[in-house]
């Protein structure tokens, strides 16, 4: 999902967050409205969790935390009318549906791709990090699951999404959503509007 | 500063935290704007953090996040028309200036100092845990400094900032600033708005 030319915003995800979420759903509207073109780059953030020295999710490991982020995310998904039950697992690995989103490259269908898992683990608790959940997921789609989860496992996607987050860890990027434009980075679904303005500036560009 | 009848949207922050400064900065025009009468409550959050299991700032025990805040904080500073310029030292204890917001209680100039105290860390790059510098804002203010800081190190008042301090602890609160509306958490300066527009709603009041 990277292309030589880079647009003014790239928005930087992992599917286990419940924020990212929040983000994939509201960034196609907000983009628009601003005319600001933009790519959509899903990566891990576990392993830059792990050099953080997190062993779980902030949000497992720090329960006040936790239970702000549960209350907070139920509370803006009904503002802005993204559909939303709490998933009975938490994290679920976003690696399978990640590598997918790599090997589809380009496809037209990739961003609903990312928004169908993103729904599948936050409105209708269905376990991403399963082939099968991920395959009906393509299915619904119209894309034939096989030959895609057969690429999704390819050795150069797997070192793809490594090295996107790689490049994700060594732009500075700790946590997701993070929007990017140019050498700013914005952190959270909160920013994003600030994120859209900056990359519409003429000297962002 | 806490008052028997609570306003709807109480502003929990902490003098070290450089996005409550901003929050600060923000929230009289925010919440006039709306007509949301609102408290001012300074607490403090290194006791919360010790018992999270930091021994620092997280901005300072996390490289990236800290130097991803320095520049979100100059940033926003810029957008909104905040002075600002990074302090030499992080963080400052805000103890003696919270001490001294709680032993003035609802006199009138209260947020003034509060505002002071911000800008002479954030702005003016002086020690805001340093007595000389609060009698030196005291002064400014048109205040006679020695009785208010003998107040301010009264055991009565030392309690009351203990007590406060709990009081967020027991609510939820592990961040600053903090937009308090009834059991409604909001963290972060950036949740300012979607604070004040629960607080105008009419269920919240």
């Amino acid at each position: 999902m990277t292309g030589t030319h880079e647009p003014p915003l790239v928005f930087w995800f992992e599917f286990a967050s419940p924020y990212s979420y929040i983000a994939a759903s509201r960034i196609e509207a907000a983009a628009r409205a601003s005319r600001v073109a933009h790519a959509w780059r899903p990566f891990l953030l576990g392993p830059i969790l792990t050099h953080r020295g997190f062993a779980d999710s902030p949000f497992n490991l720090d329960p006040r935390k936790g239970q702000y982020m549960w209350r907070d995310v139920e509370r803006l998904c009904a503002r802005d009318g993204v559909r939303w039950r709490r998933p009975s697992a938490f994290p679920r690995s976003g690696l399978l549906a990640a590598r997918v989103a790599h090997a589809a490259g380009d496809r037209p269908w990739v961003r609903a791709f990312c928004l169908a898992v993103f729904r599948a683990n936050f409105a209708e608790d269905r376990d991403i990090a399963a082939t099968e959940t991920i395959g009906a997921i393509l299915n619904e789609l119209g894309q034939e699951p096989s030959p895609i989860l057969g690429r999704a496992n390819a050795p150069d996607v797997k070192q793809a999404l490594r090295t996107v987050t790689e490049a994700a860890e060594a732009l500075g990027i700790f946590g997701a959503p993070t929007f990017q434009v140019g050498q700013e980075l914005f952190w959270g679904q909160d920013r994003l509007d600030d994120a859209v303005a900056w990359a519409g500036k003429p000297a962002a560009r």
